[in-house]
């Protein structure tokens, strides 16, 4: 990762588990973000000691906040672009195939799918404008990204852990959003901007958790491995769905 | 499909095109069913021809249409099951990756998508019932079936068209549908109800020609297809994705 720099990153649902963890882990790099914009709600603390740390407020629901955040965002950077979306922010009800509702396939679907869509449209000026002004003509994460955190759970091919947890409303939110990554790898290529789903493994966060098992992975070690991968991302891999380890997931 | 009777079935969003034309089929087979059930609103003299064709009322985006479409079925049938349950009701809005809003991605959703989950649901005793009243183990179209009419435009890897129609709304939509055929396929399996996703091909309804272009296909040739490969499916097809001609289809 030595050569790479994440310029400016916006982490969505930063407050806890793998959005935080991305927060702390750029922080803590050799060659640290000029900005990581973050809604940190719980640790304003981290915020004090990171002058590079901007708490963005933003509910990924609202089209509205999402707006905003693209706004004050932009304000931030002064003329400059945002070289980093990792659209993080996500729900999942432990729901059966025999008790999902209307309303749970529909929240679900707007967190984990819709919200991933609006944030791209919202932030594209400025992920243009920082692919526009890196230099180089491949595409890679230090130029501008959109990087959608997927799950095993979409990948209709693998159809993993049913026995564990049937999540419907949650396993088509990320069948979508894989199908997503793939729209928004070909409307912006033209744009400079590489796009990938990831799945960060099973991993200790309250979602992880939400079926009552321990995951294997630690946050620390599902990151080390994303921002590893990230970092070596290029042209060929936009609209591709990786797993932490680099490997590539079955659609 | 000499052998085969589909003895009930429920056809959703026959209004026109597609659905229209499975309705037409049905009925024009030379066994044709005891009970076709559907809402053909344009068309009540086919009804009056047709004694075994019951106009049902069904908004598919509407938890209680489904719920009072389920009863008036079920009183219909007297006791006995629903063979087949035909979800093709859809919509398409011809929306660029730029242009897609919050209601668009979530109304599509809704529709192609949330739909199918909730008709599975309301109709599951009565596809159940068909299930044990049948002979034999194995699973069929004549014994109890979920047909989900889904589209290439939903396949992840093939990611067809993008250059006559972005519609990211209606890929994402399909692309969820697929996933929760592959969960209804593995929820039902032990009721011995099959689930499938087709692809109809490219057909000449008013979805078809939405890009202004003419579709290859009739919409006797895409049923005739259908049919066809609807009577010959068993065990191993359910949570498969197959196209009018009976090709698998990639996720
Ligand atoms: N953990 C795993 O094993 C695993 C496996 C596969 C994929 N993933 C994916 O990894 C990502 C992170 O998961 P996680 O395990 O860290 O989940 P988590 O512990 O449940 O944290 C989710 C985060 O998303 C935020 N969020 C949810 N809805 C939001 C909204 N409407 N607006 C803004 N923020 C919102 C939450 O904010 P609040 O704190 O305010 O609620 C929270 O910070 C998700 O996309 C998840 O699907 C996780
Ligand atoms: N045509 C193609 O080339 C093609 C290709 C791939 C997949 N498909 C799929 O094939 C299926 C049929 O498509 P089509 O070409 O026949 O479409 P279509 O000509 O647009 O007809 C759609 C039908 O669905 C009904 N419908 C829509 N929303 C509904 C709702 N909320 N409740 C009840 N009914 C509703 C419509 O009813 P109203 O008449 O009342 O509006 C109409 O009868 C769809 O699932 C579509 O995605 C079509």
């Amino acid at each position: 990762m030595a050569g790479v720099c994440f310029r400016s990153v916006l982490v969505t649902g930063a407050n806890r588990g793998i959005g935080l963890g991305f927060v702390r882990h750029l922080l803590a790099l050799p060659n640290p973000p000029e900005w990581v914009f973050a809604q940190v709600k719980e640790l304003q603390q981290l915020a004090s000691k990171h002058p590079n740390l901007v708490i963005v407020p933003l509910e990924v629901t609202d089209p509205a906040s999402i707006k905003a955040a693209a706004a004050s965002v932009g304000e931030r950077l002064k003329g400059s672009g945002l070289n980093l979306l990792i659209n993080n922010a996500a729900v999942l009800k432990t729901n059966s195939l025999d008790t999902e509702t209307l309303k749970d396939m529909s929240d679900v679907y707007t967190t984990n799918t819709i919200a991933p869509l609006l944030l791209g449209q919202a932030f594209l000026p400025l992920l243009k404008k920082a692919a526009q002004e890196s230099p180089g003509s491949g595409m890679s994460c230090s130029k501008a990204a959109i990087i959608n955190i997927s799950s095993i759970g979409g990948s209709i091919s693998s159809f993993a852990g049913w026995d564990v947890m049937e999540i419907v409303s949650y396993r088509c939110s990320k069948a979508a959003l894989n199908m997503l990554t793939r729209c928004q790898s070909m409307g912006y290529r033209e744009h400079g901007i590489l796009c990938v789903a990831f799945h960060p493994g099973w991993v200790q966060t309250d979602m992880g958790s939400a079926a009552g098992h321990t995951p294997p992975l630690t946050v620390d070690a599902s990151i080390g491995g994303m921002l590893k991968v990230l970092s070596n991302l290029s042209d060929k891999d936009s609209g591709s769905f990786l797993d932490w380890e680099g490997n590539v997931v079955a659609w």
